[in-house]
């Protein structure tokens, strides 16, 4: 393990959140609250100890998979503990259980919130919270990979840890260049959704929130009623930029490349998009009966799919009174997800689609046992990894469901309950159904439940692997015995 | 598609069934009930009818996987057809839906019933409906091939499509020998539990049922209240032998064989009775409050772990009352399922030990890259074929559920009873929760979801794949086109 490295990479994370932090200082300025005091200090001092930590750089910056998903997970927790501390010394969130769940929902996308009235937090506050989602949509360590040069495989491995979804393999030389590429088309969709919501008659610091928040695809309100009270224009601006974050951003460089071809066929955009529309057709006409109207229900079925599939959280309504079949679509949207390569989280569509053909493949071959087709995606050809690793995927995230619903349950709450709040946290959705649906929060469960949906918010963001290491005893044995041995 | 031959193996299929509707007619004479006049006229007719079509055997007797799935799925379903038929004749259950549900579910070892009121029944249709538990049970193509001599490959084939769990692998010549010891120890056991029943101080006629429906890990009771009447003593045999029908039977071949070792080192079976362990102390916890004392609590949490993890589905009180965390166990019970090679259904414990070792191999693999290991169960290498096809199985089990869950949805029923009705059925359990909790039934349902639940029934006992492949069309392009090209 290449400990020193780990240290410098955490170093230069701290330095980064004390830049972050300037976001909502420079808000309280505006807004005259005295909380941007405490985030001013923690800019500072994070910058200064920042500074410190990575003065030197280490001439070895050697990094395997193994060290990228221990600096990964690492960061995270790191970046969650100490965006959390504002909260707790401004008393707007006292419990520090409680405020880390605020960050760590925030950071991973999620938009679970333990908090029961969302409107008296300070802007400062609020702003801090939507800006968050907005970071860890894109990923702070890919933020970090523009920045700061690795040597050999060591990027690609720590982007490999970070990236969401199965087909991540950049040839190294772009990495650079593509990563600054995916951050400038970041920017640009999300100060359009900006004026968007401006121009639909939204105020600018709902709007600079509601962009924030549909960009990292997380899904924090600053109303109580999330995205209720907006106007009809707004959220519909709303709901195709979540339709549009969760889409692969591949498909928006092969866009910027004039590639329409390439970007139009992508397999998984279209199965994404089918899902969409299947979806809502479903929700429009079961929701039609209780909805004004067919516009209404289109509306609301409109922006509620893909506020779900996108793994964004928001709501205009309380989709925990529609009809079961309603809620079943919801439910399975959880799981499937956005595409990979997007800000989404859930299983991804690309997952999906390659288990379906896996599936597909293997009637055909209790038919045809002598001919063993290969799997194929836009017309390449799967590999084996791939496959291998999607099923063991599958594998992984069931286990780890399965225990987090186990340990969840010690609390004693109702079955759709307990399912559904691993289910928004585990895919990074936000609301789950009855007691954790959409007009209620995550506030009611014990401490102990509530660091296990911490984990599984940040299991779900980093896709499983990362934060599952950190509890394997060999990478601790490994760090420090052998450091010792090394002196 | 070998046509003839499937036709020839149907009509054995059908001459058996007249057989065992004898059990039936010579129950009636017992009772002088009327309703043997149906049973004995269906034995008559269903024999003549599978000695027409079995006249002739067909030359070419020589029969692929492909052949074998689509023969093992229709055959079951032939059976389930003609065995409602004196139901709907003596208007016990008037509707061909719910007569067929009745009886699928009976085949399928599931127990899950469509009638509000059991005991009301005649003798001799409930001596049928828990018969139809003992013969599904041990798999009646199973049978034939202790009876009817194939050739080559061809019993595989047809063992392969019909036994649990994914390890079957006899060798050739000792399939007919394997088959018949099989079928001894199957009724050794049957006949052990049926005299313990009758010391333990149940009437002859429930013992006969009960000893029926758990030998198959079937779980029709003959009383509205299940097992709940019946004395502690009988219960404890039914706990216990219910533990012991979901174990796998090779098991018990090793101990005739005197290899005592061997059968007690199976990993398998050890993991089964380590799961059951574990839940039975985390539910006499949880239920300790609601129960008189220690040995209650621990008597019902052990018939209600052994029922669902066996998937019989016997009940002796109303889980559905339980605490969150009993009913999450349960649910979590229903999938893990008994060994593979036993009568019980669910994913099977060896599937899960499997998709268990792959997990952590994987976790390992990613910090150790270049020393990939092996999987062992029982110090023997797992080989890729195996592996592949868990992972496959549970891919496709997946796919099953969520497409029945969501047809099932469009009841409108809640979401725990649209959840765990599609889990009882497709893990051939029986009761799940909530509406179709232990002291309901599944009359409720609309037609087309009863459908649903029948296919899913007879998937879950045939592993999937033979049900699935009917609907391929390729199957029947491939029988009628070749078949006519042929003459």
């Amino acid at each position: 393990m290449n400990f020193r490295m780990i240290v410098y990479i955490v170093g230069q994370i701290i330095k980064i959140e004390g830049l972050l932090f300037l976001v909502p200082t420079i808000t309280s300025v505006v807004y005259q609250e005295s909380q941007g005091v405490v985030y001013g200090i923690m800019a500072i001092s994070l910058f200064i100890i920042g500074m410190l930590i990575t003065f030197k750089k280490p001439k070895n910056n050697i990094f395997y998979i193994k060290e990228g998903c221990v600096a990964t997970a690492l960061c995270w927790i790191i970046l969650s503990v100490l965006g959390a501390i504002p909260f707790i010394i401004t008393k707007e969130i006292p419990s520090f259980t409680d405020a880390v769940f605020e960050v760590v929902s925030g950071f991973t996308t999620t938009g679970s919130s333990i908090l029961n009235d969302v409107e008296v937090l300070s802007h400062t506050s609020l702003i801090w919270r939507s800006f968050t989602h907005w970071v860890g949509g894109m990923g702070i360590l890919i933020f970090l990979l523009a920045v700061i040069p690795l040597t050999g495989g060591s990027n690609v491995n720590l982007m490999k840890a970070e990236s969401p979804g199965p087909q991540v393999d950049k040839s190294l030389p772009q990495i650079k260049t593509t990563t600054r590429l995916l951050y400038i088309i970041y920017g640009v969709l999300t100060i359009s959704e900006f004026v968007l919501l401006l121009i639909t008659g939204l105020p600018v610091f709902d709007s600079i929130c509601m962009a924030f928040g549909t960009a990292g695809t997380g899904g924090f309100g600053i109303l109580n009623s999330s995205c209720g009270a907006y106007p009809i224009a707004s959220q519909w601006v709303i709901t195709i930029f979540m339709m549009i974050f969760g889409v692969n951003f591949n498909v928006y460089v092969l866009i910027v490349f004039r590639r329409f071809k390439n970007a139009l066929s992508s397999e998984e955009v279209i199965t994404y998009f089918a899902i969409i529309a299947t979806s809502i057709t479903i929700i429009t006409i079961n929701i039609y009966n209780t909805c004004e109207g067919f516009f209404d229900s289109l509306t609301k079925s409109s922006f509620q799919v893909a506020s779900i599939i996108s793994t964004t959280g928001f709501s205009t309504t309380d989709f925990n009174e529609w009809p079961t079949i309603c809620r079943v679509v919801l439910v399975l949207l959880m799981f499937t997800g956005g595409c990979a390569g997007s800000t989404a989280g859930g299983l991804k569509t690309s997952r999906i689609c390659i288990a379906f053909k896996v599936f597909i493949r293997e009637i055909n071959s209790f038919l045809h046992p002598r001919e063993i087709k290969s799997i194929k995606i836009d017309h390449k050809i799967v590999d084996k990894k791939t496959l291998r690793s999607v099923t063991i995927y599958f594998i992984t995230y069931t286990f780890l469901f399965v225990i987090s619903l186990f340990l969840i349950a010690l609390d004693g709450h109702d079955l759709v309950t307990t399912f559904t709040s691993v289910a928004a946290t585990i895919n990074n959705i936000g609301p789950g159904l009855d007691l954790v649906g959409p007009t209620e929060n995550f506030q009611f469960f014990s401490t102990p439940c509530k660091w296990v949906l911490i984990f599984d918010m940040l299991a779900g963001r980093l896709e499983l692997f990362p934060m599952l290491m950190l509890f394997h005893p060999s990478i601790w044995r490994g760090t420090f015995f052998k450091h010792r041995r090394t002196y």
